[in-house]
């Protein structure tokens, strides 16, 4: 299906030629994201402006046209795949720096500005933003917000959600609104601008945000800690949060994981059943008792080695193999199944032993890693299509793995999202009233159903 | 009016007869809060268990009948007046903590738990819950939750909606639901517990709580530093917010909430233009640099003293001067205006410098002080109904008070709410698309407006 010529000339009266392609040769490179699901758009646009968007949407909604906004197409659940056609529209030009207010400690940014930009940008007035997804260097920090990104720091500074002030955004009927204050408090009303955070370009395309900074800490700590099993590294991980002490990263690799991490950083990274890495953030004069309080939690039954990063060159090896991780298991099963579970941290060792269990029965290798102070796990089904058992066992596999999360009080997505591939969970995720009240708020934002379609709610 | 005999008979059915009352010197107890507005219900209910709450909900939207969830009545704007009479549901007597789970951080409580009861069932844990309004020894969980309440901690730790989990609650269909997870990360779906906290019972009667725990710092310093003037006051606390040590209170008083200071608790409290109480927590070892990174900003041009109390009995004098000014204000004026405004933390210069004028032109004395590290200064207008000028101008006065706070980029509310008392202003603090989405939400969750009508969104 391509755009009616006069759909095509009405875009042409609100975008320039070389913002606004229909050329599916270069609508393709919008067709994909990280998922590698693919669905060509009848066209691309490259919004600068808000008054750009209101206009876009409008004509969308007059058309009943899909409209897919997108970032950089990081995520890995296919959210910003274009699945019923319509238009993209990229906001990878609209990415200005609008105004860094240390004072206020906040950020007033344009959609389409990099994570990595910003933090570069702050960094000389001594600040951050939490927010820091693995592909910090090339996601857009409305990309971040639409997905709730996450990444490790999460675990003592938050997620998106808990980092942005306020949001300018269109909703479905093309009418722009602000939500939130440039204020770090506020009771005045319904909190639309965390009701938008997470939801996926289903609600409204983000136009400005107003982000949340956090000073940056003095100095830091880098540990590395080895355990016989995944079970000695998870009752460390239960006892590290159930002290006062907030590691900034809690990371954790399992023994496969490892093994990986071995090949691409060689031998620095050590032979165990289990690692964690622990940073510890802080004024340096309060680091020695900080240190000596995670070091004295993390010394459970079965630890191995509890090592401290001599230098900067080990403490990079070490978050290069972590980093590596993703892509090297998808080099090794190019279809693994990536969930991105998330549990109350006290269950991660129940969580662990089950999904063990589960890859046995069924014959999948398992590959845990992730974001363990979170109780954030990266379960990676390294299934192969091309061996008829695993395409055989693969759906139970998978569908005992939720089970498991389930009775653990876990849910689908601790930072990844729902987008395309997880929505069919939903159901079991979210109590039917739940899911009826996220129905009904969608058709108030998009009563036609425009923004985003076939994405987070199950049809 | 009174309710209809089969509706007793109904509500007879749900609840047993001592917890139950239709008596009008009964319900009178429950007609006010501490907005001092008052609205006699119907009837009064004590629920214990949410089943009972389904039932009620159901019944009143049968009967069309206004229901008000009630927590302590703490609130100062109205937020807990049966304005439509009907029936108030007050949870005083579902108060069990039903669990504590350090290990990951969290606590379960049901709606009528007060704030004081559950930190000091946190405490021998090492874990306090982050909201700290100055009600907190009578005002209980739900209410916070229902306000988002803050207090003097919120500037480190964030204020109630930072510091909730999950929810149980029964919405306007009288259909029970759960939203949010026991874990510190997700991504599943659009956010309906943030949507909850603030909504000031319009959306949905809460049931039952999963509360964030943060962990109590083992150590800290109070300062107390005075100033020739609330503009030197206010710059010293623009600085200290733009360093990376957050302390875990920033107070401010002015010169008249000084004076009523003093009267409260004697010599102890020094005269000055303006005075800040600086709290900073940590571990021991980190807080002489803390203190020292926090002395240095302080140090604005206009500082009279710096002075560290010396002991725990003269910072409980700090704090009880602190916090008896609201109902010394009270005193001195019944009929003040309290206002709760909020306001980017580099602007507070300019609200002090905007309301002095104010104050002069309309010849009616206005007194701030509060959560300035958050830039939420409460303003109390000491209106006095017999003075005639006063009485004319007070009108104009307050609108001309919201002008400024708008104008610098604030709104209506911190932490009071909106309520009955400020909701004929939330078309100036919220644009009209983001009220009439507002409006949209509330009728998706409550669609014969049975909850608590007549607050939060205006006619």
């Amino acid at each position: 299906m391509s755009l009616p010529t006069s759909t095509r000339t009405a875009l042409g009266a609100i975008f320039a030629a070389d913002a606004l392609s229909t050329e599916p040769a270069e609508c393709l490179a919008y067709a994909y994201d990280n998922s590698r699901r693919e669905s060509l758009p009848d066209a691309v646009v490259f919004p600068t402006r808000e008054e750009q968007v209101v206009a876009l949407v409008r004509l969308c909604r007059e058309h009943a046209i899909p409209l897919t906004a997108r970032g950089r197409g990081t995520n890995t659940t296919g959210a910003s795949v274009p699945v019923s056609a319509g238009i993209v529209a990229s906001f990878e030009r609209m990415n200005r720096i609008l105004r860094i207010d240390p004072d206020n400690r906040m950020a007033v940014v344009e959609p389409g500005v990099l994570n990595a930009d910003l933090q570069a940008a702050l960094k000389p007035h001594g600040f951050f933003w939490a927010p820091d997804p693995t592909s910090a260097p090339y996601c857009s920090i409305a990309g971040n917000i639409a997905c709730n990104a996450g990444g490790p720091r999460a675990v003592k500074y938050g997620a998106t959600r808990d980092n942005v002030l306020a949001l300018r955004a269109v909703n479905g009927r093309g009418e722009s609104f602000r939500c939130g204050k440039p204020t770090s408090k506020g009771a005045t009303g319904y909190d639309l601008t965390r009701l938008l955070v997470g939801s996926e370009g289903t609600l409204a395309v983000i136009t400005e945000a107003t982000l949340k900074l956090t000073p940056l800490a003095s100095d830091k700590r880098t540990l590395r800690a080895t355990y016989v099993d995944i079970g000695a590294a998870a009752s460390a991980v239960a006892r590290i949060m159930a002290q006062p002490v907030t590691p900034c990263a809690l990371e954790y690799m399992d023994d496969q994981a490892l093994r990986l991490a071995r090949n691409h950083a060689g031998g620095s990274i050590p032979e165990a059943g289990a690692m964690l890495i622990i940073e510890i953030d802080g004024e340096t004069d309060a680091l020695p008792s900080a240190v000596a309080a995670i070091r004295k939690a993390a010394s459970v039954d079965g630890l191995l080695e509890l090592h401290a990063a001599s230098d900067a060159a080990e403490v990079a090896t070490l978050w290069a193999a972590r980093k590596a991780l993703s892509p090297a298991l998808r080099t090794i099963a190019p279809n693994k199944i990536n969930e991105d579970v998330v549990v109350p941290v006290s269950r991660v060792p129940d969580l662990i032993a089950g999904l063990r269990d589960i890859s046995l029965r069924h014959g999948i290798p398992i590959v845990t890693f992730g974001h363990a102070g979170n109780g954030n796990i990266h379960v990676n089904l390294l299934y192969r299509p091309e061996d008829p058992t695993q395409a055989a066992n693969a759906p139970a596999c998978l569908s005992e793995v939720f089970d498991l999360v389930f009775a653990l009080d876990g849910t689908l997505s601790g930072e990844h999202g729902i987008g395309l591939v997880k929505r069919e969970f939903m159901p079991r995720a979210i109590d039917a009233v739940s899911l009826d009240l996220m129905r009904r708020i969608k058709a108030q934002f998009d009563p036609d159903g425009i923004l985003n379609p076939g994405k987070l709610l199950p049809d």
